[in-house]
């Protein structure tokens, strides 16, 4: 399936490597990963997926597509600025959030508009959220709701 | 000032009437009011500050002028869908939540990415938010807010 | 009726004279005019408007409401991009174009798709538009056909 | 490269096979294709490079990605209407546009407007649009262009 990942464009370490990690898990799991293009947990998930062969989608606010990060394999400029944000709720099956801040608060609320499940890796504490202490944990909340469906 | 206010679509009549009462309180303000253009705290605001003589701007999901509430003055129809809630965010000085869903916390998400001051009436329990028990206060908090920028 | 009127944004003396006096006969007529909200055409008709009292929304392409120019009375700013230009297209009952390139042509093809009417005053050449000699011609044109419907 | 592949939603089967062909063309010299990912022109394109082996992006006007073609490879749905024809023409470095109608002609004007070059089979007849006679010269006029950039 697809999923898309939210989260900071400006994170710690641990954060970053929580990110990577996840983004190892996604691949590995076989599914497609979809973000906001940039830095952060945007950054780190695609560089997760990368490194275990998978693809990643970038959807990013501005016209130019060469503002991705490198590890992004289908680049998708908008010039859309903030409303890029609905696009990336709206194109993942299920989502995972990493930390963030307002923007990525912005597509939580997208993305449970849209009916999305969303688990959450130590970000926004919100009604609809499933916290999940581990990045597997992310994965093994996303398959098994969608499976559900 | 502009002021937008946010908040669900479907409303009992306690939240009806406080936000119409909103929206009185706004238009004896001489505030000008931006908001969804439909239903429930949308249509008890626009009906609120037209009972007072002021103006409302209501900017709609779909692409038909013709959905808009009958207490809207200036109708901006934008077939964006959900995109619609990032130009509610942007474009007021400052944002009014009055209760909500998903669809309210993604708008509060994108004004506070855009840096709003945001009053919350009975809405999502966020940090950045200023939580007031009336619509005076409401009013009150937007007005000491901008003007203080 | 609400009249959207599309053009250069760097426009000759003449082009702008044309686009003034255009404003002046839409206001004089009562009709709320929509345009893009920046310079040239866009300036000049919303000058014409208010020259008579009349009353402009302008819908922006930038974040910042202040780009607009002084003449727009109710400023609708989007971050869009060119997006914007949909909802200029959109939110016309009937379009008047005058002058304007590639930009311009976006917007024709947007109107052309929503199935408004567009008088033409020296702009593009294309099927679908009804050119005209003067902004009267222009204003009866769309007041013609929007009656029509 | 990538190229944006726009045109009519409904062809008769000559363009049908036309744009079949662009697509097994374009897919020969290992370009990305991206389109509106839905009948017509989009379709027919699409189903050529998945014949070849190529990989075709389609963003949508709606938001189910269920609505897409079958031969699209990655499907963007957006929900945001006609504006998701400013995507279509950002998102390529060359453009190709096969007859068409209203939707069209507002594709190339974004595209003029974003600068991108414009080889046309059989499409409007506009200044800024490079005609071609068939399918090879389209791929070429693209390649040629982009290359001297």
């Amino acid at each position: 399936m697809r999923v898309s990942v939210i989260g900071g464009s400006t994170v710690d370490e641990e954060t970053y490597e929580s990110a990577r990690t996840l983004g190892n898990r996604l691949a590995d799991r076989g599914h497609t990963v979809l973000c906001g293009g940039l830095t952060g947990v945007m950054e780190a998930t695609a560089r997760g997926v990368a490194e275990r062969g998978g693809s990643t989608i970038g959807i990013l606010p501005g016209a130019d597509r060469e503002a991705a990060n490198p590890y992004v394999d289908t680049v998708i400029a908008t010039g859309l600025g903030n409303a890029r944000n609905v696009l990336i709720a709206l194109n993942g099956d299920a989502v995972v959030a990493v930390d963030g801040g307002p923007g990525t608060l912005s597509e939580i609320g997208h993305a449970l508009d849209f009916g999305k499940p969303i688990a959450g890796l130590n970000t926004h504490d919100l009604p609809g959220i499933e916290h999940v202490e581990t990045p597997e944990e992310a994965v093994q909340y996303v398959e098994t709701t969608v499976e559900m469906d």
